[in-house]
């Protein structure tokens, strides 16, 4: 199978500070095509948060299930695969554990998808789309691979210095 | 270091389709905390979706960039490190790569973060609070390593199956 590139993906995101835990996130495409919106996050009172939106992770989950969601019915199309009542579940778990510095280490466990969905096709068909889906989905294939990951700090507006 | 667990994190997601490409997913929280919000995701026209949310790619960066902000500020409480005008951006990117049998194959190529703040702590005090944040932060965690993923698949209400 040849693994040529058909298009690149390209995101800038940018998040500031606004009240006790809340943080304003905009997120640009810079292609395939281009959008420019604005998320808040926050956390609950009791982790000293304002409760005024949604967590980190319940933007992180809605980014996994939202993308294979798309890309079932994207797939399904191109496939030619009858696909209606599409329903996806995931279980996420990770643990906080000791760090000697931190508050904690945070260690994901496991990502458990569960998919429903009524089709007049063979099964094996439908077994071959969510291959497929799988397959095209950016976060799915995100979360399987460990990723490269580069950090720079600027501090007190001095030269930022990979960290 | 004594890698003994503090607490668990659990969540559980349910996506459901509405509209062309729109998808709503609830997300409930079961521990540490319990919340339980719905969070819809759309494509742009173009895509062939109706633009009526931001997409899941947005929800998926804002849930990284908003997970180590509040990390960071939390770490800075714990670790007595004083923090002003915190900034993280980030440049992530994937490729499209063809495929033998669906539309094409996610390949994540990286993510590069920014991290710009104000301290009067010395460097290398901010650079133990980045270190001890990065460890800290659920969803770097989850892109640091290639995660267990599983799915089960229900066609037409039948038996949930392995795949």
């Amino acid at each position: 199978m040849a693994r040529k590139m058909i298009f690149d993906v390209e995101f800038r995101s940018y998040g500031v500070c606004v009240g006790k835990l809340r943080n304003e996130v905009t997120n640009e495409a810079l292609t395939p095509f281009q959008v420019r919106r604005m998320l808040p996050t926050d956390e609950g009172l009791f982790q000293g948060g304002e409760n005024t939106a949604p967590t980190p992770l319940e933007y992180f989950l809605t980014g996994l299930v939202g993308c294979l969601m798309t890309q079932i019915r994207v797939c399904a199309r191109q496939l030619s695969v009858d696909v209606a009542d599409l329903e996806v579940g995931c279980n996420a778990k990770w643990e906080a554990l000791r760090d000697a510095v931190g508050p904690y280490q945070a260690r994901p466990v496991g990502f458990d998808i569960n998919i429903s969905l009524i089709s007049d096709a063979p099964e094996e068909k439908v077994q071959e789309l969510i291959a497929a889906s799988k397959r095209a989905c950016f976060v799915e294939a995100t979360l399987a691979q460990a990723n490269d990951i580069t950090h720079s700090l600027r501090v007190n507006d001095g030269d930022a210095i990979r960290i």
